[in-house]
């Protein structure tokens, strides 16, 4: 007979524009998430390629505006990275008071190795003007919003410092191969450290603008609205919060006594992660698990473990929080805001034990 | 260029064993569901199949004990109709007291045109003795549980009412087709207007008793428990509770003024829908859905439709309640139960129009 096949799915939260969450729960979470579990993530219908796609312009307050095409990038110095890409919207469905949105849950998150030029090394061949201030990103992929009338493309900004670091690349290839249609072929900005928003797919502009971009994807969307009613303390989405996830087990269920290897990811926009600590009562008391760098990727997220010996049968709340470097710890509850973004609140399942 | 393929998946709750829910939001909901969208739910690894898979004994309270070959029942007089399966743990998640097992959201429910036997005949060949009280289906898989030692094949009972009608059958066809591997092949027991764990796969044998049948899927798993902490109260889980689900739009979507138009499905165990009740204001007026039934067949689902023409932005809350023709109306609470079966609470959604 033919032995039937078992295999994971991406998780749909809506097919148009087409967004899939990542099985995060059922597949080996090593530094490479593969092409068929990356979660997808879309503002609009997919971008329609042709000759002219494979180029992107630098102008603005700039020396000189230039066309890179992509075989020129091809032949430039390039830097290859690990870098974990977790979308803002991440774990929205979360939130103990609701918010509109796609419901994520845990894996609007995956990682890959990606290659691309620095985008400083295209910024100093155009040669910023000493009016630079801001760089924006415009992707090929376009369309209209129910908040507004009007056509928009997806389009983010960067600060000059985020733009200027060496780590900022032009990417054109995700672990060894051209980068998946769906996730920005043939040329996507890659942004460590920052929500997923940053990184746009498909980039077809990078233009210098000496004042601050004020387009829908800069400040209406992707801001922290702390306000149910009013628009007091707004701050734009940026640097990933300090978070971590439990793969295994799962919540609510049931599992036998003896040795259960709980295990999981943790990941931070804000240094590197220090350590995880895990409680397996509810948060009386913590323990250290086992922390798995891969060495030199300080954008990678960690893998971490615990080996749980449990012989009492009964209910436990297991609690997993993550620290990082810049002595941010995963909260308690996370900071609700109007959108929904950046959730990170201590992670926590009930199993229990028969 | 080559256009992406853009397709929902099933929805991964367990791969050992498997258990996946159907996309029920992501696909057309007509009478058949696609082989690749219909809901797994296993207790137990896949059982191999050999030789002798391919018959099903009759045994216990009969005059003769029989075997029935798979070819055999190819030719005898059979019958085709319409099924919805829902898996009892449909919704689990839903229940605000949360319960231990698998957190299925509201795609644990298919349908499917069963093509088989009526059990009736087969159990007329074999001839009921007297003493003759539950008939026991087994099938092929087998395994064990977390709360018990040893192991057990997956066994149910019918009462002999149900095991007598004639619209209970041993089928060998889904959809025209041999049963998939996964559904039961080659033989299923398909039970309608029973919760989907009396529709046994793989069915191995059917031993008539002339007492109450124990087996640990009929008597620990698959009954309410409404007691938090004792076990009064206890029922098992036999027919499909009143219930519809919301299809379009999805909870806590975004969507423009205009004509919106909302979608789902409604279905019972108790005779059959009779209307679907919609509220646009959080259950302060209703209004009637229109109701598409497949004609002469009483246990498929219904679909209902209803145009909604919003003109005022603001968020809603949408309701939606089924009613049968037993007088069955969900209820604004569903009975909460320690193993979280048969949530039937009104279905309900918040979108917020811009």
């Amino acid at each position: 007979m033919r032995w039937p096949h078992i295999e994971p799915h991406l998780i749909t939260r809506s097919l148009v524009p087409e967004n899939q969450e990542s099985p995060i729960h059922f597949f080996s979470l090593a530094a490479v998430t593969p092409e068929g579990f990356f979660y997808i993530r879309n503002h609009f219908s997919y971008p329609m390629l042709s000759e002219e796609s494979f180029a992107v312009t630098i102008d603005g307050e700039v020396r000189n505006s230039l066309t890179f095409h992509y075989r020129d990038l091809l032949s430039m110095p390039s830097k290859e990275i690990a870098v974990t890409l977790e979308c803002s919207g991440n774990k929205r469905a979360r939130f103990k008071l609701k918010v509109y949105g796609i419901q994520w849950e845990e894996g609007a998150i995956s990682q890959g190795v990606w290659k691309g030029v620095p985008l400083r090394d295209l910024l100093n061949y155009a040669g910023l003007k000493p009016t630079a201030r801001e760089v924006v990103f415009a992707g090929r992929d376009c369309g209209t919003r129910t908040d507004m009338a009007g056509t928009y493309p997806y389009a983010r900004s960067l600060p000059l410092d985020k733009a200027l670091h060496p780590d900022t690349l032009v990417a054109y290839e995700l672990n060894g191969q051209p980068i998946p249609y769906k996730h920005g072929y043939p040329l996507r900005l890659i942004v460590p450290q920052w929500y997923g928003m940053a990184s746009v797919k498909w980039l077809r502009s990078i233009t210098v603008l000496d004042a601050r971009f004020t387009g829908p994807f800069q400040v209406v969307d992707y801001v922290y609205e702390p306000g149910t009613d009013s628009d007091d303390g707004k701050s734009p989405v940026t640097l990933v919060h300090v978070n971590s996830t439990i793969q295994f087990p799962m919540d609510r269920s049931l599992l036998d006594t003896g040795t259960i290897q709980i295990c999981g990811i943790a990941w931070t926009g804000t240094g590197f992660i220090t350590d995880v600590e895990l409680s397996l009562n509810g948060g009386e008391s913590w323990v250290s698990a086992d922390v798995h760098r891969l060495p030199n990727q300080p954008y990678a997220w960690i893998l971490w473990t615990y080996r749980w010996d449990v012989s009492q049968q009964g209910e436990y709340a297991i609690l997993c929080r993550a620290r990082d470097s810049y002595g941010n710890i995963q909260p308690a509850a996370a900071s609700w805001n109007k959108k929904g973004y950046g959730y990170n609140a201590i992670s926590s399942i009930n199993v229990k034990v028969e």
